[in-house]
C-alpha cells in the first residue's frame, strides 16, 4: 500500500485538496491519503519533508499565493524549499500552485485552481503506479489548468 | 510538555515577541516558551537550528524588515535560510514578517505588526496542538495582520 | 558499462530526449540509458537524485521552459535544484533546457531543440568516456544549438 | 575560553577588521579571536565554516560590495552563503557588510564602515557573553553604522 | 605536496585556465596542478565537489558567461552552486569568473580575462601557502583584471 500526503493551506482560497483528494482517489486504488494543513506555503517545505520521514511516498502540495510582488518572492522561496525537501529524500514533490493574479475573477479562480488540481493528481497518481503514462505523453506540451499547449509538429 | 522557541530582533520597532507571547499563553496550556533576541532577520536562521537542537518543538520569529530595496533581499534570504533550517530539523517554523512599508505611520504600523503576530502565534499553537483547527481553516483565505480574503465562492 | 540517465518532461513541446538519446547511442557503446519522463521542469532534480542513488553515473535532463516570465523563475529554481542534486550525489549532470521564446516559430524550435539536445548528449558522452575531448575544445567558445561563438583570437 | 573569528577581504576599501577587532576586546575579556583574510566576499563562506570545524564558536565576517549591479549579485549570493555555513554548524555569524553606494565620498565610506564594525562588534560580544543585552534592546529599532530608528512608540 | 584543481570550459571565449596555471606555477612549487574542462559555467561545482572528494586541497575555477541576461542568471546558479561545493567541503574554490560584456571587443576581452585569471591565480597560491600575503593586502581595495581600487585614506 503507497502513502501519498497531501498538504494545502489556510492561505488558499480555493479548496483544491478536496478536488485533488476527489480525482486522485478517481484514479485508483492501491494508496492512503495522509492530509495536512499548514498556515501559507512557506510551510510546505517543512510539512512535506516530515511527511516523507514518516514513510509517505510521493506528496502533493497545493497553494494560492496572492497578487502581490512579495507574493511572488514566497512562491519562490517555497519551490526552492520544497525541491530541498525533495531532493534530500530523493521523493518525488508534485508542486501546484494557482496564483490569484491568473484569473480575472473569483469564478474563473475557482475553475482554474480546480482544473490544475485536478490535473497534478493525475500526475501525481501516474508517478506511483504509471510511470508508462508519464512517458507515452512524453515532449506533448501538457498544460495543467490551461489547454494543452501540444507538441510542436516535427519540422523533418 | 512542548516547547516553543520565539525569537525576535532588536532591528524591529514593534515589540512583536511580547505579543506573540502573550498570544501564545493566551491559546492554552502544555508548553514553555524559550524566548531569544538576535541583531537582524539574517540571524534568525541559526538560531532556530540551535534552538531545535536544544529540544525545541516548533520555533516561531517575528522580524520588521526596512523600506529599501535592500531590506526585501535581506528578507528574502533570511526566509530561504529558515526553510532551511526547518527542512534540515523537520521542524516547523513560523516566519511573522512585518515591513515597514507596509504601514503608512507608526501606529498603523504597530496596529499592523501587533495583529500578525498574534494571528501568526494562534497558527503555531495550533500546529503544535490544535491541526484539526487548521484543517477546518483549509482554503478560507486566512490573511495574518489584515481582513481574511475569504474563499471563493465555488462556481459550481 | 556505464549509466546513464535521460530524464525529460510531458511539459516539453519538442521531443528532445529522442534526439538525445539517438546522438548518445550514435557517439559509441559502454553505456546503457535509462529514460524517465516527469512532469516539469521542478520535477528534474528529484529525479534525477533518485536515479543517482540507483546507480546511474551522469544525467542528462531535457526541459522547455515557456514564455511567461514565471517561466523563467520556474528554470531557476529547476537549475539550482538540480545543481544542488549532482552536488551532493558529486555526479555530472547535463542539463539542457530550451526557452520556447529562443524561436520565432515552431519550426525553428524545433530545429534549435533537437541541435542542442544532440550537442549535449555529445557532451554528455565525453564527460563520461573522452574528458580528453572536452580538455581539447576548452574555451573555444562552443555552444548548443546555435553556431559556436569561437575563440577569442590572442591580442598578444 | 571563547573562540571568535574574523574575516575580512582584500577587496574592501576600509579597514574595518582593524576596527571590529578593537571594539570586540573593548567589550570584554574571556576569547580570542583568530583573524583570516580571503580576497573577496564570496570566500566568505568557506572560511567561515572551516573556522567553525576548527573550534571556533562565532564568526564575524566583514565585506564592502562595490557599486555596480554585479556586486549586489555577488553580496547576495555571500549572504546566502554565509546562512548556510551557519546553519550547517548551528553557529552564529555577524555579516557585516557595507556598500561603497551607501556612502557619497570616501570620508563618509569610511565613518560609514568604521561604526558599523564596531556596532557589529559590540552585536557579536552580546551574542557570546551577554545575550542579555540584546534581550533588553529587543524590537527597538536598532542600526548598526547609522542613527537608531528607534521603536515606534506604541499606538494603544 | 598540495593539490590544486583547475577546471574551465568548453563555453568560455578566451583560454584562462592557460594563464591561471602558467602564473600559479610561477608562483612557487610545492603542489600539483589537476586540470578539467566541463561543458559550462553550470557543470563547474559538481566538478569542484568532485575533485574535493578525490584529494584536492583548493579548487579554481574560470568561466565566461555571455552577454544575455540570462547568461547572469546561469552565473548566478553556478555560483550559488559553487559556495555550496565549497561550504559541504569545508575548502576554497577561487571563482574567477569574465562577463563577454565587460569589454568592448575581444582584444580587451582577452587582456582582461588573461590579468584576472593570472590575478586569482595568485590569490589562489596565497590561500593556499602566503596566507599571510592576503593578510598584508587586507581592505586594501584589490581588484583581479582592473585597477586596484585602493584603499579609502582614514578620515580620522
Amino acid at each position: 500500500m503507497k502513502k501519498v500526503g497531501l498538504v494545502d493551506t489556510t492561505f488558499a482560497r480555493v479548496d483544491m485538496a478536496r478536488y485533488a483528494s476527489a480525482r486522485l482517489k478517481a484514479c485508483g486504488t492501491g494508496f492512503t491519503v495522509e492530509r495536512r494543513t499548514v498556515p501559507g506555503i512557506k510551510d510546505l517545505p517543512v510539512a512535506v519533508r516530515r511527511l516523507f520521514q514518516e514513510g509517505i511516498d510521493l506528496c502533493m502540495v497545493v497553494g494560492m499565493p496572492g497578487k502581490a510582488e512579495y507574493d511572488k518572492v514566497c512562491a519562490h522561496e517555497a519551490s526552492t524549499g520544497l525541491i530541498l525537501a525533495g531532493v534530500l529524500e530523493a521523493k518525488p514533490v508534485i508542486e501546484c500552485f494557482v496564483f490569484e493574479g491568473e484569473a480575472e475573477d473569483g469564478k474563473e479562480l475557482e475553475i482554474l485552481a480546480r482544473r490544475r488540481a485536478e490535473e497534478h493528481a493525475e500526475n501525481a497518481y501516474a508517478m506511483l503506479f504509471r510511470p508508462q503514462d508519464l512517458s507515452r505523453k512524453a515532449a506533448t506540451g501538457q498544460r495543467q489548468g490551461f489547454a494543452d499547449a501540444g507538441a510542436v509538429r516535427p519540422a523533418y
